[in-house]
């Protein structure tokens, strides 16, 4: 077998696709940045009870994992940076205040999510710690509504879900909480029939309102029959009127879709989640929501909310980046040459040098000038 | 055990920290681009054999080995990225003229190479291939000495050697070529009585030659004198040279030093090599050097030179970074308020919006202005 052969589902980043990606993960992370997140950069590995602290089973299923020389203890390839990230506020930096926190990196996976997913995300995303309200929800869909339209992209689709509705029903309900993990599954395959043979038995409030469920998606429309249908529970109600104000607060940024049966971040989510479609990708770009329990594994359960994207992903989606106009110039010690390079580069041109007895031929960049001696001073000319 | 544990030399980057790695990251590949480096990204997993090809042992004790669920093969985590880049080029790529290429990753160490070294360091480098010549070196040269002037370095020492001084006289010698392992551990421990006693069968100038190697160190001086003690074969005038031109480039940007008897990369340097050393650190914050063997592992052995450095490191040794000041805005659906925010984040300026009930204190960003409405108009008021 080749040595230069890569496992499958990996893959180098060549030049045009990494300055595409690089390119947004620098315009993502400054829009964080002007709305007042800080950077943090969690380490790539962990020991696995800190990585899997609060995670599912499928994080745990798709984390990699090894012994450590030094401990004789077993680490974990990151699958995820979201736990990590609530380690650092619960732990770290353990403010009593609201804690705006952003992070960029790989992550790795066993298996691929799908037949052509890379099992080597790149991670971008922010969280915001400490707010129990809906502002903060807000915030974070506008920064990842934000941070999709940086890439380019002007056909956004918001979809809105709530675990506060099932939550609702759930509460008032034992039968149905006995049945909650088959519930779920039913729900998120908006099986109408199974629903309306598992919920013989539970009264008949908590059972129209579950068969309700699947048909509950489409515009915001949905809030108004949801509404109808719906038992008028507290949960319920401040659930519906959550979703009501994030859809408004997407207005003009993308067409909003809700489901109030999917359910997809269910075991995790605590509130309002979200996902951004955009055309030319079956899958989510982004994902959000919130999680008021991640700190709890750490010590310290602060209310949570945030999104996370694959910039690899969103970068293959974008045009490639058109080739860089720059300048090719001779090899040469004299000071002039040399001065005359460091200023062009001060202004931001890129300056090839050419080195003896070759042709420069690169995919990035397009040599359009020539620096040439001319009556002993370097001027710049055209090239055909 | 708390879950809150991180494993030994290994850290998280909290924000102040984080944000001086992020911009010096920026400085140095926006640098790399001004020389026509393109930027490639390769993964952090590969198999072994790839990963470990053309490497020596010392790569292979320090690469975490893990199983691939999908191909039952081993799997390693990249441990140093030349290797990759080298297979970028040579398989990727396949260009048949120079190629400039750059990397910033993390890769992961088994153990550390310190006691205080982190097992997860930030490498970041640039590498030319293609070119056999002198200015390949030379311009590899100037990058690291602008990537270390970048972080604000000012004195700055640069350690130069080169193998093709060893390399010449093990050539005219068929008893040193016997002892090669021995002589390189001698000469790198600079023994003189051991290299004495090692010697006594060898022909009279080669025997000189290598006595006389452990003294060759000190400023550029070291050369002249080089030049009368050592035999004028070919290879050896070449190095001496090339020293000479490589010091010469770094003339009113560090103070050089010259070391013959330095071998660190001998097994897989086969031109000059150099180190960038600054005050606060005794180990190199830079290597670099010329590997004219990297590509053969993957069928394409192409002249190649390059350098590396830590940018985890280098970042620890900078003052931390000034706290950014930025401006409060109260929380508000009002059009006029967040026209009035976005507005100033186009202009540049952090605005971290409050939520109710919360004080916002942060590590990296310090509110002196406050946005307040005055005669319905929002304004910024300077804050105490």
């Amino acid at each position: 077998m080749p040595n230069w052969l890569l496992p499958e589902n990996i893959a180098d980043v060549l030049p045009s696709e990494a300055r595409k990606i690089e390119d947004l993960r620098r315009q993502m992370l400054d829009t964080f940045r002007l709305y007042g997140y800080e950077l943090v950069m969690p380490p790539l590995l962990e020991y696995v009870e800190s990585l899997l602290a609060g995670a599912g089973q499928d994080t745990d299923l798709r984390t990699f994992k090894l012994v450590d020389q030094l401990s004789g203890r077993l680490l974990g390839l990151r699958a995820d940076m979201t736990t990590q990230v609530a380690r650092i506020d619960a732990h770290l930096l353990n403010r009593d205040s609201i804690t705006r926190l952003c992070y960029a990196g790989s992550v790795l996976h066993t298996r691929p999510s799908g037949l052509h997913a890379t099992r080597e995300p790149l991670q971008i995303g922010a969280e915001i710690y400490g707010h129990a309200g809906l502002e903060a929800d807000a915030e974070i869909q506008e920064l990842a509504l934000a941070s999709v339209a940086l890439a380019g992209f002007i056909e956004v689709r918001l979809d809105l879900a709530h675990v506060g509705v099932l939550r609702a029903l759930l509460e008032q309900c034992e039968a149905a909480r006995r049945d909650e993990v088959q519930l779920y599954a039913l729900l998120r395959a908006k099986d109408t029939p199974g629903i309306d043979e598992l919920t013989r038995g539970y009264d008949a409030v908590t059972r129209a309102a579950l068969l309700a469920l699947p048909n509950l998606y489409g515009d915001v429309e949905v809030l108004g029959r949801a509404r109808e249908v719906l038992p008028a529970l507290p949960g319920i109600t401040r659930a519906l009127s959550e979703l009501a104000a994030l859809a408004a607060g997407a207005i003009g940024r993308a067409d909003v879709a809700i489901d109030l049966a999917d359910l997809r971040g269910y075991q995790y989510e605590s509130g309002a989640m979200f996902a951004l479609y955009v055309p030319g990708l079956p899958n989510a770009v982004a994902r959000g929501g919130r999680y008021d329990h991640v700190g709890e594994a750490f010590g310290r359960a602060r209310p949570a909310t945030g999104f996370s994207l694959d910039l690899r992903e969103l970068a293959r989606l974008l045009p490639t980046a058109e080739r860089k106009h720059s300048i090719r110039a001779p090899w040469g010690n004299a000071p002039e040459l040399r001065e005359k390079i460091a200023e062009l580069r001060k202004a931001g041109e890129v300056v090839i040098q050419s080195m003896p007895g070759h042709d420069n031929v690169q995919d990035e960049f397009e040599c359009d000038r020539v620096l040439v001696l001319e009556d002993a001073n370097w001027i710049l000319k055209n090239l055909g």
